[in-house]
């Protein structure tokens, strides 16, 4: 089968489908990404877009969906039992625009249960004694893999980055609410953000621009980072890592953000989870995991405490933070991928969920164990234009660089 | 049937449940106030309250659940042809904890579509031939004509003050965010709240305590009042009650908050709306009333203009609105239920939707046509205690006092 059809028109959908199915064929039983994949469904859709009048603007690209997101007609299971045989009765409303726009869906990815901590058995494509991170497991391990060019996920702690990180692939966080969340699980209203995972930043930024985003334009941003607590515990090759692409980008130090930003975190997705999986806990506890079960049985957060942290975050002084500077250079996350079996930390990613700042990951180099390491970049609110700008730029200059963070 | 069982044990659930279903058998085929109700399981339910060891602190109690809301097993179709034979996997984080505290869900209230203004064919329970207002028409109504003792609600802009007001029962709006949205629709993020109309303060006050509501206490709340471009532009008998109202509480003027929160409000919901029924739009225009097809067609508001809105929004002054008073006294709504074939105006409940504020509609006197009329308190964010506590006072005043806003 080619790229054209009998009458010599191209048919770009179809053959990326081709492609993903084939390899997804041949690898799942390996990496264990997919919840679900919608072969009949993949290819009638790619049909479709290859027969519109006009070329559509992700025409030939292929996409993953989170579990804990709606593609009506297809199961939707959250990675709980609770749910099993659950149907979604139609697409969640950032499927199907990204449907009409012309990429295909090819099938849902592997979720922790509800997005939280739980491991899935999703492997690491780099390493399968090794974890792929999560919540957004299966979405980061299959565009690693080339099962798909992109992903949706969610993070509602650092549940796109740390997977990105962990698995080598771009994991972009918009700002908080740039995206509906209309037909996604709510684990935390104050936090959940949709985002999406890509194999490189061509297609990072096509998804974006294709969705109405903010033209990027072509300033030079000043680079930030800190030395913060995190940081300095982060596993030596990261450290080593950030600090020399910090000193190649000639980034100016800013003050660290406070610990309790990490507090607040914990105080806000501690009580709303507990709010939003108010049913679960109440009519299926015994179907939870032992690890979700024990967070939501810990004594609650009272809602002063919770009224408390919300009022903390929104009082807290971003462009001090920021001091001057368009984007802070962090880690992605405190390392190589942990082992199968855990998803590892969010510590590094709870700074931009809790603020709603838009983040993104990019793969910058491996690790002692040959495994990938992300930087994380995270600018103002409602810049993700500038973030992901600044990402693009990134991207073109770790290739003119060698950093062996090993060494 | 009985209160009790042959054993002498108290059934409140069964008696209440029997009462509800016999009047919505009397009832419904006149009202319109129900997309189904549950008759087997509202009884199992009961059943089941009755038995447990323990009396629960809503037992006795019946609930209706506007269709935009999920109870588990039960059809939720917004109201909307597209939706026609979707079913709920699972109830909505609101309604589980409701149900188990021992309320019993009768079944899912009549909703406008998709909680937007197009006229479902619900009836005024005082007059057939006036609205029961909108969108939470079916759970206003059902409420009114004694088939549930309460209803939940969801507010975008008036939808639960304005039908409580039309049909003379109590209806709270909570602070924005109290109460958990798992498993309701979404239309309007940074607006939409759940709540619920009651037959009386008792019932709004039971059903708040035993969700955990802060305790309501005994302090005096001064009230404020205004006169805004609204209460000008009202029914004479609305505006001239409240202002016999606000004299008898010795309410303190305050100035008029700026007919720009209207607009606000109007660009926020119009871009929200657009994101969060986006499925609708691509995929089943034509199943789409035609006001809200047109609503949706109209120019879509600009992504700065939509963020600029918000945080105005955040930046206005509130405590100069309220100007040292507790509680504002507006009217709840322009006048009298208006006449079936359409919702009314939501004009005097965008501000607290806007705001996030609680407000709450209390029934204090007719208009000239002898329908209801409701009076709206609205107080500080999160301040739902001092709301509540005052409406309760404020509806033992009315007790003692005589309005006739016809002379």
């Amino acid at each position: 089968m080619s790229d054209h059809d009998e009458a010599g028109r191209e048919r770009p959908a179809s053959e990326a489908v081709r492609r993903s199915l084939a390899r997804i064929l041949a690898r799942e039983e390996t990496i264990h990404a997919w919840a679900e994949v919608d072969t009949e469904g993949a290819q009638a859709q790619a049909r479709e877009i290859d027969s519109a009048p006009s070329r559509l603007p992700l025409a030939g690209l292929t996409l993953g969906v989170k579990d804990i997101i709606d593609v009506g007609g297809l199961r939707c299971e959250f990675g709980s039992p609770i749910y099993r045989g659950r149907l979604a009765f139609s697409d969640a409303a950032l499927v199907a625009t990204l449907k009409s726009l012309g990429i295909v869906v090819v099938g849902k990815a592997v979720t922790t249960e509800f997005a939280f901590l739980n491991p899935p058995h999703t492997r690491n494509p780099h390493n399968l004694a090794y974890s792929a991170g999560g919540s957004s497991s299966g979405s980061a391990a299959a565009v690693a893999d080339g099962h798909v060019d992109a992903a949706l996920g969610t993070q509602t702690a650092g549940s796109i980055l740390r997977p990105a990180s962990f698995c080598g692939v771009v994991g972009y966080k918009p700002t908080f609410g740039r995206f509906s969340r209309a037909g996604v699980l709510s684990t935390s209203p104050s936090l959940d953000t949709v985002g999406w995972l890509s194999k490189d930043m061509d297609t990072t930024i096509r998804v974006h621009d294709a969705l109405g985003g903010e033209p990027l334009g072509n300033a030079q941003a000043r680079f930030g980072f800190f030395h913060g607590v995190h940081a300095m515990t982060a596993e030596p090759a990261m450290r080593l890592g950030i600090e020399r692409l910090a000193e190649s980008l000639k980034a100016t130090e800013v003050p660290s953000p406070p610990m309790l930003l990490d507090n607040l975190h914990a105080t806000v997705m501690r009580y709303e989870l507990r709010q939003e999986l108010a049913t679960e806990f109440l009519q299926h506890r015994d179907q939870l995991s032992p690890l979700l079960k024990l967070y939501l049985e810990d004594s609650p957060i009272q809602r002063a405490d919770y009224l408390g942290a919300l009022e903390h975050r929104d009082r807290f002084d971003i462009e001090r933070m920021f001091a001057g500077a368009d984007v802070l250079l962090t880690p992605a996350a405190p390392g190589e991928a942990v082992e199968y079996g855990t998803t590892g930390d969010p510590c590094f990613n709870r700074l931009a969920t809790l603020l709603g700042l838009p983040a993104i990951s990019l793969p910058f180099g491996r690790g002692p164990k040959g495994l990938p390491l992300g930087v994380q970049l995270i600018a103002r609110r409602n810049q993700d234009d500038v973030l992901l700008a600044t990402a693009r730029r990134l991207d073109l200059h770790l290739r003119t660089l060698t950093i062996d963070p090993t060494r």
